[in-house]
C-alpha cells in the first residue's frame, strides 16, 4: 500500500480571499507580524498499489480530473509506502 | 522573513464527510484503487521575523487561537527562512 499526500495550493497571482480572511483574523488577533497568507488544500490517499511509477501517473490524472483546478490552482505530490 | 507552512487535518478518529466525498468521486471516476481520503487545510504564512524560536512560539499559537479547532483536527507545521 502507498500513501500519497497531495498539495493544492492557490495560484501566486490569483487572488485568495480565504487567505487574506487569514491574514485580517491574524492580524485582529495580535499577530502583526504576518504578511501575505495563502490558504490551500492538503489530501491524503491511501493507495492500493505498491508500483510507485504507476501510482505517480494515477495521481497525478487524479489531481487533474479532480482534485485541483489546474485553471487557478497549483498541486504538487509526495508518494510513500505505508 | 520567515515563511511557515502549517497543515492542519482532521483527527484520526473523527468523521471527515469532505474526505468521504473525494473518495467516492475518485472511485466514480474509475480510481478504484484509493482507499481512505482525508482532507485538510493548507496555510502558507510569511512572517516577519527573523527569529525562529518567537516564530515557532507564535505560529503555535495562531494555530491554537485560529487555524484549527484542536477538539477535532491535528495541526503541524514548518519553518524556513525565506
Amino acid at each position: 500500500m502507498m500513501k500519497a499526500k497531495v498539495y493544492v495550493t492557490i495560484k501566486q497571482n490569483v487572488l485568495d480571499p480565504q487567505g487574506s480572511a487569514v491574514q485580517g483574523a491574524l492580524h485582529a488577533l495580535g499577530f502583526g507580524e504576518v504578511g501575505k497568507a495563502r490558504v490551500g488544500k492538503y489530501v491524503e490517499l491511501e493507495l492500493q498499489t505498491s508500483d510507485k511509477n504507476e501510482a505517480e501517473a494515477r495521481v497525478k490524472a487524479m489531481c487533474e480530473k479532480l482534485l485541483a483546478n489546474t485553471v487557478i490552482e497549483d498541486y504538487r505530490y509526495e508518494l510513500e509506502q505505508a
